[in-house]
């Protein structure tokens, strides 16, 4: 990959940041924005998109076409990203949670691992 | 947050070459490993699982419980790295697909809105 | 199709029936019977398999496999008439629904066709 | 219940009858039938839709509205429909599925009973 390593995080958080400035209280207005409408919507209207985008990201796996499970996948974080501005959390909420199995699950693969 | 600003991107891209590393061609042993064991199953085992977290995720969005909403979002996005990486795709891939929407989704937003 | 015209109707009735005789106050065991035990557990618990087995009938219908899009049906549909019990609801409840709905569409689809 | 006994197996084999008549080859027209538009569009148009309500239906018992409740699940099943229409299969293929297990799932259950 030819990114630079601040690439993700910064994508991540400029998405987030962007989908805040969306919500109700902040000045989203429904009229111009897909993303101030669902959050003005309330839950359903997002998290049935999740749903969806879940289903959609299957359905291009099961077809194995590399372009359509990228897609689905960015279609489907945004959605996971749209439900989490609504809560008031971070991408980075959930970086960190993976961070903390990453390291736990490194450490239980090896306790598990038979000595030899 | 007080996350560093690269915090997201070594996550998903450490999450990613863990993953690979799991790979049934790359050494991964189902015996140990619960991703070795997803990957060697094939697609069905994890994309189930992606249709079920994504459940978990719209149920604990819609009880409004923050710490089941990041842990649901974590277990979600961690089968999708799963099914990225069983296709030799990466997360950077999908976040590069992020950014070039939240590139579009900018200019379109400006252009729909009313001059005045 | 070889069965007989009440077979339907009987069958999720029948099933509708001994749900409800699982239910907790009904005395389900939990020990003995695997829907004692989801309609112990509460809504989390067999929801989460109706995200499941959607999935499960999405990968069985894009690997056109007859057989397994019968079962995984049948598993969709079963954890529906459960969810319906544990909401004191009945299968006939959603047949009436259906019926209601074959009803108007046909006359809609009448009206909708252009005169000639 | 106030309906009559063979009221169950006429609805889904009637709507049944209906979804085969909107198939391309019998003549179903895309500008006129919803049903037959799903089914001219191939399998991931109406599979979509499985995810997408079956997520709906999760929603509104998460809810516990009754009404809410039934008309989804109306709506996943009339789209289960459609999937086993596409592939020549029946309502009745479920419906025998769910009576063989029936039988089954009273026999484990009998056998794994404690004799006392």
């Amino acid at each position: 990959m030819s990114h630079p390593p601040a690439f993700g995080a910064d994508v991540l958080a400029r998405v987030a940041d962007t989908l805040e400035s969306r919500r109700p209280e902040n000045g989203g207005d429904p009229q111009t924005s897909y993303v101030a409408k669902l959050l003005a919507k309330g839950p359903d209207a997002f998290l049935k998109k999740i749903g969806e985008e879940a289903t959609e990201l299957v359905m291009a796996a099961k077809d194995g076409q590399a372009e359509r499970i990228v897609s689905e996948t960015a279609d489907l974080w945004f959605h996971c990203l749209v439900t989490l501005a609504h809560y008031h959390l971070r991408p980075e909420d959930v970086l960190a949670e993976l961070a903390r199995r990453e390291g736990l699950s490194g450490l239980e693969e090896k306790a598990r691992r038979p000595a030899d």
